[in-house]
């Protein structure tokens, strides 16, 4: 198996609101861009927004809840994550766990997006990503 | 804001097993892997598991229902997905839906992991990854 993970998509129930709010994050839609579907180029990877009916018809999971797993962005800096958690505040997320000192000797704050999928703000000495935005283990 | 995502988190109900499925897929435990967490390499990423009731205390967020959001393993055939999909089932994996074309030219199935988490094997021929595992938008 190629042990990579191409493509994350999530669920929206708004995609406008939605595509403003990752849109105010950075993220840059791409020309393949639909009504129904925004991608945006993540990395080496694809962020997708699908509207939360289409996912649950193509997957025939009901009633999703989020919560289940939580996407991560490492950070080089206690402040950039307190800069970053500020910044979706303003564009729309709400507050599951401000940043804070964690006991592994970590710098943690969780938002949920617009849709309330979990997201995880990290600054951690040992896991900082390169340049290009690579994160290597230890 | 950084535009990757670093670490995907997924909530695990038994860590153990869990980590049998995901070795299972080909992904390889780092070392520093612990009793109640998991870290792969995966690509410019980190893929971890983390028992569900931690992350619950971390976000804060209750009984979630995995399926707001898919990850994808983009691949570079029909048959890839076929072969990716039956390795999966092997290993303890659920169907959601079985390999079929798409309405818009894609060849897409769907599992859900030992804990729901649904994950989905693609082929189209216009997102296919490089050999060091980077999907780019056309």
């Amino acid at each position: 198996m190629n042990k990579c993970i191409h493509f994350i998509t999530l669920g929206v129930s708004d995609m406008k609101a939605s595509r403003i709010y990752y849109e105010a994050l950075g993220w840059v839609a791409s020309p393949m861009s639909q009504d129904d579907a925004t991608f945006f180029q993540s990395g080496g990877q694809v962020l997708g927004l699908y509207r939360q009916d289409s996912l649950n018809q193509d997957t025939g999971l009901k009633d999703p809840k989020p919560g289940g797993l939580t996407l991560g962005v490492n950070l080089h800096s206690r402040k950039e994550v307190d800069d970053l958690y500020e910044q979706a505040l303003k564009a729309g997320a709400t507050v599951l766990k401000r940043p804070q000192a964690t006991p592994w000797g970590g710098y943690v704050g969780y938002v949920a997006d617009l849709d309330g999928h979990p997201w995880e703000f990290t600054y951690v000495a040992q896991l900082v990503p390169d340049e290009s935005g690579v994160l290597t283990l230890p």
